[in-house]
């Protein structure tokens, strides 16, 4: 594939937060005049609605004052600090993390995906992918001229579990996938695996000798009545052939220090590393430091942060179901809701334009997550709470005056 | 190619700052007694001996302060931030830069090179690469599955000029390699292309339609005498094909907010950020504002800065001149000092590991940059500059011990 093919396949015109770039469409089939209200920008979450854990800007200053040492870690992160985040991610998965080989601290979770997918696939190498799923994921295996294995995730036929069509997953790993990744809780879903479809994901992994990367980004932030299962303490399968990434950037509103851990198999951290050499060198190194504040929050905090946004979710999927036409499934974890919208007169990215441009609502397309989700649009509901609902409320007017 | 024989090529064992990793040798072969003196890590410079720009951790806190805004900025780096740097950079190289679609901000100089051969080269495509160059070059082009053509820097057989072997270039864009990287200053060395040297690089270049890649990290570190001749601003090639690389890591010692820039070609540059977007979102956005005091740094500054490392330079380069079979040419710029050692009873990487373990001084094996610079050992200079002369000093009582 030339370099150039390999691009047009890597665009990022509708990713969230690039939609600045776009030029302003002409507005030839407005209908009424713009809605007025706090604009919200639904495709990532709000940073000082919700804010930084207490101590994090502290714990960045200490890194700065220690200088030198903090500036040139090692690649996979400095050796102290790794050792603390393991041991805390050990209690918080139920299994043990090895600091020394085990686990690597990356530039935002975005990086430990890009690191683990290159330390595991070479061209050609086939990668089962659920769809929908994190829009990344698919665009990492391309760029790596992997082959994409679609499974499918059916969560609109299930009221328990995400939803996970088991029987394609096999047929991927009989196709000779020998990479499997997932989100767990499932961005854009916001629905979390039951025990079982983890327990049968590992069963199938561990039949094909299959590598299982999770990416576990909103785990912490978990609704009421909601249960996880840690893939990785499943005792199902080789602790060999599992990666699990996580990161402060969501919950815990760390963004803008860009940090990510991924930890599991000591193989490939060790190649994720020599990875990293090359893309990034390392996490930086001032940045780290903020990690020492993960999983170390003060009491209570955690708790009101997960209230603060059951109670957005609520409020919203309320709103929401009040559409003629529009479905959805309540999101058990994380801050992402993902309605399916009636049918349109405009196209599902001319909808999304218009939404902007007259509500001042940014959302992001479904068909990033999966191309057989047109009618779906993602919400990072992470935002102050009364512009949020207020927002959906324009969503439901600009419907309703483009309602087919 | 499997990615298990992929990553065998992407050793960093002998990486600089991965050495706290290797485990201690027995000490067999060893002589004499261990050399007392300051540890010096000849591996990167330091930052604490020279300090971070003034203002620097002021603009990262401002940073911090500005919340979302700053955590979340378009993948290439926030806009406002953009064009300030752009102005700049173009009064630095002497030709217009353009913010809005032909600079991107990246996680360090390291994020850069990969960003820009990553949006060049597909698997299979040839890639000329300078010998002995920045070690990551070649590591880049491996991991993409592209054909390394090399071009010998021929700088013991000149006094002026880097030495480049521009037949030997020439004949690998003949050979249908359609990229050029390469350091300029060149890291190991230190030296500087001559004009004459850029202008018939951009001729061939323009010749075979190929696409140049220059990492400029060091531009800004000359010593008296030198002079620069920048790429981009040479007329002799369309800007459409320069893609140029800096970043404020070295100079300026903002090492630890991993801080990089690339400019030119815009239609690269949004490859670029389509990679990024995958790879690690974009630079940590607080660390992004860290820029603002690049290139307005107080007056005087950068002089006093250079003037102290022309001395480190000059001292050190004093001292290697004393080592009976030692040779080396004068740094013209950066840091970096690139001796070759006489004949030694130790192989190369064996004597490296006798003077950490005996003589507490770490330094970068010539075989990092080149698989010809066996006896060549690098030394990032910019060091505390007694500790720094004391560790050359030790140095050269090792290789008395061990000389052949």
């Amino acid at each position: 594939m030339s370099v150039e093919d390999k691009f047009k396949r890597l665009a990022t015109d509708h990713a969230p937060g690039q939609e600045t770039r776009q030029a302003r469409s002409g507005g030839d089939c407005k209908i009424g005049d713009d809605l007025p209200g706090t604009p919200v920008d639904f495709s990532h979450g709000d940073v000082d609605a919700h804010e930084p854990t207490p101590g994090s800007r502290e714990a960045y200053l200490d890194g700065v004052a220690r200088g030198g040492s903090q500036a040139y870690t090692e690649y996979r992160g400095g050796a102290a600090l790794r050792a603390q985040v393991a041991e805390r991610l050990a209690a918080f998965t139920g299994a043990p993390v090895d600091g020394t080989d085990g686990l690597i601290v990356t530039p935002g979770t975005q990086g430990a995906l890009f690191l683990a997918l290159g330390a595991l696939v070479a061209a050609g190498d086939r990668v089962a992918i659920v769809q929908p799923d994190y829009f990344a994921n698919r665009k990492i295996v391309e760029f790596l001229e992997g082959r994409m294995i679609p499974v499918q995730l059916r969560y609109r036929e299930t009221e328990t579990g995400a939803g996970l069509d088991l029987a394609e997953l096999e047929a991927a790993f009989r196709d000779g996938a020998r990479v499997f990744l997932f989100s767990n809780p499932n961005n854009p879903c916001g629905l979390v695996y039951s025990a079982d479809e983890i327990a049968q994901i590992a069963a199938l992994a561990d039949r094909y000798g299959a590598t299982v990367v999770v990416d576990q980004l909103y785990s912490r932030l978990l609704y009421t009545g909601s249960t996880y299962t840690h893939l990785r303490a499943s005792g199902l399968m080789s602790p060999d052939n599992v990666i699990t990434i996580m990161g402060p950037s969501k919950t815990e509103s760390l963004s803008g220090y860009r940090l990510g851990v991924a930890f599991g198999a000591p193989a490939v951290i060790a190649r994720m590393e020599k990875l990293q050499a090359i893309v990034s060198l390392r996490a930086a190194g001032y940045s780290q430091a903020v990690l020492a504040t993960w999983f170390a929050e003060p009491e209570g905090w955690m708790d009101a942060r997960i209230a603060a946004h059951q109670a957005i979710r609520d409020d919203l999927v309320a709103r929401f179901r009040r559409i003629q036409g529009c479905t959805l499934r309540v999101p058990e974890a994380g801050s992402y809701l993902f309605p399916q919208l009636p049918e349109l007169t405009l196209s599902p990215l001319d909808f999304i334009r218009a939404l902007r441009e007259q509500a001042g609502v940014t959302v992001t397309p479904g068909t990033e997550f999966s191309p057989h989700e047109d009618r779906g649009i993602r919400l990072n509901f992470s935002q102050d709470h009364a512009a949020a609902v207020a927002a959906v409320e324009r969503i439901a007017a600009m419907v309703d005056r483009y309602r087919a």
